[in-house]
């Protein structure tokens, strides 16, 4: 075992503070990665305060890793010593079941085993990315481009395939008439990777100052809908709707705004449920959908579009003393649009 | 013009009554039908009382219609005296938007025009199947198998195709687990066209009773939903879900009742909106979604179907004079498991 500086809490009071841990030598598939950089998604949030009730103490969050290999065991065949890898919400799954096989271990139906709060296979809490090092078998590693941003590329391992994922399985392509709804972390990059793969993209709003950011990100079209003369343009216009919001919404009303046939995604999850009119579906064969995350191989070949399209997050680079209020400003939506922790910094 | 003996309600009341209404005489691409059966569908009564607030008076109610061809016009290509007609929830649409060139004229962008309670593109009323004969374009005239009881064919073309149709777009086939909730005029033939496809079908009812015949129609399987003990047994188990069911149900309940990438399609459409918890969606990737009717091409398809299969409705034959008391009897879902108007006896 090996001793690592992290950063994590306690308790569900969700205070950060430094703390170390214990990583495990590698194995024979192993990558050990020094982590350059990590990204704070939302969920860290709901978990180190324990708001899914399913939180383990002491608890290292991050699941948008980034860095360099430092080691490999003998029989890792993808990865040598200094390559860069990355690391994102998963770190094993049965990989037997019908969904490993698909390539869809987020489904895993034996239950795959998170980056952080999770147990691995061996009974042991897995800590998280906030700290200097990790060791992941090979299979749940990620190769990433050498053209990017590094700092940059953290968000695409959970922000990144959340939207890359549905866009991809319900097809949206060129011409498809797409929104997305909120411009946070997870929309500012359904904006951009819905943009490269040739839809036309509108951003739904509620606040105006996005505009300028959306339309620089790719968006062609934007509507504010707080605004009701805004409103009145979006019914039966678009193909698929990327719901990425996590504050209750009426999907009733979203639903309106797409056209026969279309598909509304969801990959935020607010806490209550909303309605859902029948009629509302029947009349035009609609759909409302929900999407978790992405398998290994499709994070894979999400990181190789980013790299051929030159695509990473919108971040804001911090340090360590600096997540606590990075998770206040997080709660606020203060963050254009990603924090990223320098983990050497 | 030709006067034609018909049944029908004068006002909101519903009371129907005889009466007569005027047909147009065949123009070149038209058919004439003497009509033999007709069905009641449920949406009938919601017109014939303008629960829908959209209904026209006087109204002649019915969208599954059967007879015989008395006449054609003179650029008529696939019927002839004498044969054998169907008619169902459509009788025109613009033919040229992109669903009707898709074949989805149910979802016409120009507004396609009802069997009844719908205004022609004369602007004239329709007037639908509770009456002695019916004159439509051949391209929306159906084709009725020889091999099959004539009044059990009626409500296929209404309740058949508004089944059949979700069964084939979501690709229902040999081996998928099917659930169809509630055991009435649509959820029937639900069981039977699922059960002809390959599929392994579980009925999903709130009453024993439908049990045997559930198992006759084809179900494998019959969960009542009111018993804690079976519920147990369905959470995960189906890949698709057809909710027939207009009466207020908890879609989030049936959704947990779906696999991973499984779907519930709503073909019944109550009155109020049901809560759905985002979770529920996007753990398993689940899509709720809904259907309606299906376009001419697919109508036709459906009916060859079950003439290969030997598929028909379980009905009840009546004739006019027990039209309102049957209204009664649909609404207490007192039928097994449709009404079917004799128009000749």
């Amino acid at each position: 075992m090996k001793t690592v500086h992290a950063y994590g809490t306690a308790s569900a009071s969700g205070l950060l503070a430094p703390m170390d841990i214990q990583r495990r030598e590698p194995g024979d598939h192993d990558v050990e990665i020094e982590i350059l950089y990590c990204g704070i998604c939302h969920s860290d949030i709901h978990q180190a305060r324990n708001e899914w009730g399913n939180s383990i103490y002491p608890m290292v969050p991050g699941h948008e890793i980034v860095g360099r290999v430092t080691a490999t065991g003998s029989k890792v065949r993808n990865f040598a010593v200094g390559d860069l890898a990355g690391v994102g919400c998963l770190v094993d799954s049965c990989r037997n079941c019908p969904q490993c096989a698909a390539g869809d271990e987020q489904f895993c139906e034996n239950g795959s085993v998170g980056t952080y709060n999770s147990l691995d296979k061996q009974g042991q809490p897995t800590y998280g990315g906030y700290s200097g090092s990790i060791v992941v078998d090979e299979s749940f590693t990620l190769r990433i481009p050498g053209n990017l941003d590094l700092k940059a590329v953290a968000p695409l391992l959970c922000a990144g395939i959340t939207t890359y994922s549905p866009l991809r399985y319900w097809k949206v392509g060129k011409g498809t008439m797409v929104a997305v709804v909120g411009l946070g972390g997870l929309g500012h990059m359904g904006v951009k990777l819905a943009a490269a793969m040739g839809a036309e993209v509108s951003v739904l709003s509620t606040s105006d100052s996005k505009e300028a950011d959306a339309k620089r990100m790719g968006a062609t079209h934007f509507f504010n809908t707080k605004k009701e003369d805004q409103l009145a343009q979006l019914r039966g216009r678009f193909d698929f709707i990327l719901n990425t919001v996590s504050a209750p919404n009426s999907y009733d009303m979203y639903l309106s705004f797409l056209r026969t046939n279309g598909t509304m995604v969801l990959v935020g999850a607010p806490p209550t449920p909303s309605a859902v009119t029948g009629f509302n579906l029947i009349l035009g064969r609609k759909s409302l959908a929900g999407s978790l995350i992405g398998g290994i191989r499709e994070t894979q070949e999400m990181l190789d579009f980013c790299g051929e399209h030159g695509i990473t997050s919108d971040i804001e680079l911090i340090n360590f003393s600096q997540v606590n209020e990075a998770y206040e400003r997080v709660l606020k939506s203060d963050v254009k649009y990603r924090f990223v922790i320098d983990v050497k910094g």
